[in-house]
């Protein structure tokens, strides 16, 4: 299966300004990125990145500055095979939440993502595109449909939590391995109890 | 197995206070308890409610007006066999999230919610104590090591999600079923699509 990982190589991660700096959010993006490759090699695939400036990786890297869903449904219009998209900071991946997206043998695979968008997917139906604009799973479900095509969706908290917010960064330090976890707390970044959610504060 | 839902039937909900008076709360928050109570059934068990006062439902009904963490903990002492805790404000749960909670066989099966929460657990372990204060998610594997015991943990978004703060009302009208969302969409509440999560408006 064509696995590609989009990265926005630009400006990535543009909603942690408000607790990241330019410089720590592309360093953070980079260590959340090369987890998301290891896991998609974890769950036997091997991923290639789709970047909108070239970076330095060890797999292969396709460049295109467009809009990200113009170049995926570039790609899935000539793809001859399944294709999955699997986002970049989705940090608290496993291989195994990854397995249960790669398994279903559905037209359309779904792995929801907090607020409405898509975090993973994969495409079995040469007709379906994608739109990544605002609520993304609703969109991709409508499509779809249109397409006469069956849909599942994974029901997975890892592939859920794309770490796209601030709060989010709450569910890393309390769940996440490896490296992005421990950049976060070699920043400062640590949590909070509170009588509700845990938040995250910064030293 | 015994499926205890606890509720606080005196004041249900309160963090949702910013979007819903004190009648909305209490009356949205039984539709949600009846929608887990509902779900437990569907997954193949019997719950009974653990209330801070009494209310009216179809299924057993035992009153403990004691912080929730000293009312289970009676229970668990007491019990001879597994004991699963269910949350009541679980309005996205499903039969079939519900079962992976059921299904293993470790002495403590935990459901992580957002933020450190523990939005649902099995027991099987006779020394095992709840304490649902702060990062319970934390205390809980911590307490299962004390015990030796094994504990596994459920990666299921439809059990993270506790509908407990306003921007969680946005993942029960994008991905529930049933009454609960009915309910928000009766009171004006509707999704508005932003350029990142889609936020949660009321007419």
């Amino acid at each position: 299966m064509r696995v590609l990982v989009p990265f926005d190589s630009r400006d990535p991660n543009t909603r942690l300004s408000p607790v990241l700096d330019v410089d720590e959010r592309r360093e953070f993006a980079t260590v959340m990125r090369e987890h998301v490759v290891t896991t998609v090699r974890g769950a036997g695939h091997e991923p290639e990145l789709l970047v909108t400036e070239s970076v330095e990786a060890d797999c292969p890297v396709r460049v295109d500055d467009r809009p990200l869903s113009v170049a995926v449904n570039d790609l899935l219009a000539a793809a001859s095979g399944p294709v999955a998209v699997v986002m970049a900071d989705l940090a608290l991946a496993t291989a195994d939440a990854l397995g249960t997206l790669f398994e279903p043998a559905a037209d359309l695979v779904l792995a929801p993502g907090l607020g409405g968008g898509t975090n993973a997917l994969v495409a079995r139906h040469r007709d379906f595109r994608v739109d990544y604009h605002g609520d993304s799973y609703r969109t991709h479900r409508r499509e779809a449909e249109q397409c006469a095509g069956s849909v599942e969706t994974v029901d997975s908290f890892r592939l859920a939590v794309d770490i796209d917010e601030p709060d989010d960064l709450r569910e890393l330090l309390l769940h996440g391995h490896g490296d992005a976890p421990s950049w976060l707390r070699a920043a400062g970044f640590e949590l909070e109890t509170t009588a509700g959610r845990c938040v995250v504060v910064r030293d």
